[in-house]
């Protein structure tokens, strides 16, 4: 029987920080308050087993997939719960912990299997979401993970649409964040290098005045 | 003699619309007022050319490649006029108009020359960025446009270091967006859907309690 974290190929698993999983990831409460929510989040979501590294721009998250995503999901429910309008972007990365000049690593592909669903946050969340297999070999088939990860999300009930260059999802922050990690753990299955960005708002006011 | 928006490929130039060229992108004043900011700064940029639609989320931009960068490089300027910490994120996307599920367009691969230097705006940024040549051809080359991409952002003195997963820029607004709507039409040339994310910090008040 498979674990949560057992591999879902049968290569072995590689470390993250071998493989170069992690995620950076911003929060933006819209208050002149915002240090007091950023910092709240931030101490009070558990970092246990993961390497935290905060510039001026965003934070660095290194560690095991599942520790990544529940670290998120605390953190950004914290600031979501301050009712304070709030937009969060969160870039996950596996398969290559280079910059912009990085080479597409070699190697088989790894993935673990998605995480367990995490319980709800009560935060509803809506996001805009794009997801990018980087797959430089010829028998590349990333599609086949890209509708994957779309049935997952219509399984969690927050795909809500496509928009330009991005899906919509709309739903409680935990699924929103759960179809995220699982469209990149399930293109990564196949994909070595993949890349997600989201786009996360919260308490947004109004659709005219709110978190654009 | 080319113009600044001649084609640099010798394909015959397809319109913005047809190609699929446009940006998302969300501004994030960390203020109470944040609705005034954000108004303020949408109305105040000269949209002349450009399709706008705002959603809760995010602001789509579709036009031409020149006057996209210096419609966003107006706005996010207005932000930071305003002396509050702002966050913006901008999502350049080029070669297919669809959402995640985006099949990779067929045909060449086109782009205009990259746009003329923009006047320094007096406001500084700090920013992280990620450049994704997104190719599925047998005979892509896409690191050759990477690394001119980072030639030109080293050429504007904005090319800062390489972070995991980013690369930093820090310099005049208009600068570090120049850069990277240089990098998405450097890499354009040869590589068909292309897409970049950039996240912009600016009035950031210290490293430690700043844009997180």
């Amino acid at each position: 029987m498979k674990g949560p974290l057992m591999p879902a190929s049968d290569t072995p698993a590689p470390t993250p920080d071998a493989y170069g999983v992690g995620a950076r990831f911003s929060l933006h409460p819209m208050t002149d308050r915002f240090v007091e929510v950023i910092l709240g989040a931030l101490d009070t979501a558990d970092s246990t087993g993961l390497d935290l590294t905060t510039d001026d721009v965003s934070t660095h998250v290194r560690g095991r997939e599942d520790r990544i995503l529940a670290y998120l999901t605390e953190a950004i429910a914290h600031a979501g719960r301050t009712g304070v309008h709030t937009v969060a972007h969160v870039l996950l990365s596996r398969g290559c912990p280079g910059e912009v000049a990085c080479e597409i690593a070699d190697g088989a592909a790894y993935a673990p299997q998605v995480p367990a669903r995490l319980p709800a946050t009560g935060v509803q969340a809506s996001a805009h979401w794009a997801l990018y297999p980087l797959d430089d070999s010829h028998e590349a088939d990333h599609m086949a993970g890209i509708y994957a990860a779309i049935e997952h999300a219509q399984d969690l009930g927050v795909f809500t649409g496509s928009e330009h260059y991005v899906t919509r999802l709309d739903g409680d922050l935990a699924d929103v964040l759960g179809a995220v990690a699982a469209g990149w753990l399930l293109v990564g299955e196949k994909v070595r290098h993949v890349t997600t960005h989201v786009t996360v708002s919260l308490n947004s006011p109004t659709a005219q005045a709110g978190a654009r």
